[in-house]
């Protein structure tokens, strides 16, 4: 595996050189949306620590990252009235690892809709409202 | 959401009540292999006390597996010779979810290989070397 890349875009956007629409923060983790959805309010959540991927990712950082995931994701489902949660978590490109720091994808799901095919950039005042609706219920 | 279901297929498994062949065991965790798979090696972590999925499932059930999920992945990686992992974690019908008691799903990737449509049962023998294959790796 090859070694952490200081200048993936999620440590960007962790050093604030990069702007990002954040859903929730605290001190090991940040959540923030996709601008790129493949259902209406998918967001991401990230370790603020290095890791490239869950392989080489330590307890505390995985366990810091469920908590945010189960905060967010039960905050998703209230704030779409959705029916379920779908959680993805891709480890190298193989593996669907497009940004090689550890992150896990939350997409609020309803019954029938499907997942949309990756590449479509959403629009972000949709994005943003999508954002604070998960604000809402957090 | 609804309540635990004490009667689902896991929790007859974590009884003994059916049988699973195992990859992995500890106090809080275990592995065994999906009789369905959809790629090879496709193996499932779920904890032994109840929950229905992530939503309802307490911080110290999500680090206990993902600790698990870590382990295993890392050794069906060697086992496999794969070149990625990829981790999906269902919750409600809607999410993807089949049998309600929290479980994530480690499928080792190679490159070009795609995922298996759900549904289509494994041949035993081979998903019991496949088992063999990651505990060799733990």
């Amino acid at each position: 595996m090859s070694a952490y890349d200081t200048d993936n875009i999620f440590a960007k956007i962790l050093r604030g050189e990069i702007p990002n629409v954040t859903v929730y923060e605290d001190d090991d983790t940040l959540c923030f949306m996709d601008i790129f959805p493949r259902t209406d309010g998918h967001c991401l959540v990230i370790p603020k620590t290095p890791c490239r991927n869950m392989l080489d990712a330590t307890p505390e950082q995985l366990a810091a990252c469920m908590t945010t995931v189960n905060k967010v994701a039960n905050a998703a489902k209230k704030a779409f009235d959705a029916d379920g949660i779908t959680l993805f978590q891709f480890n190298e490109a193989a593996g669907g690892q497009e940004v090689f720091h550890l992150h896990f994808h939350i997409h609020p799901r309803h019954e029938g809709e499907g997942i949309r095919p990756p590449g479509q950039q959403g629009d972000m005042d949709q994005i943003k409202r999508n954002a604070e609706a998960i604000r809402a219920h957090l």
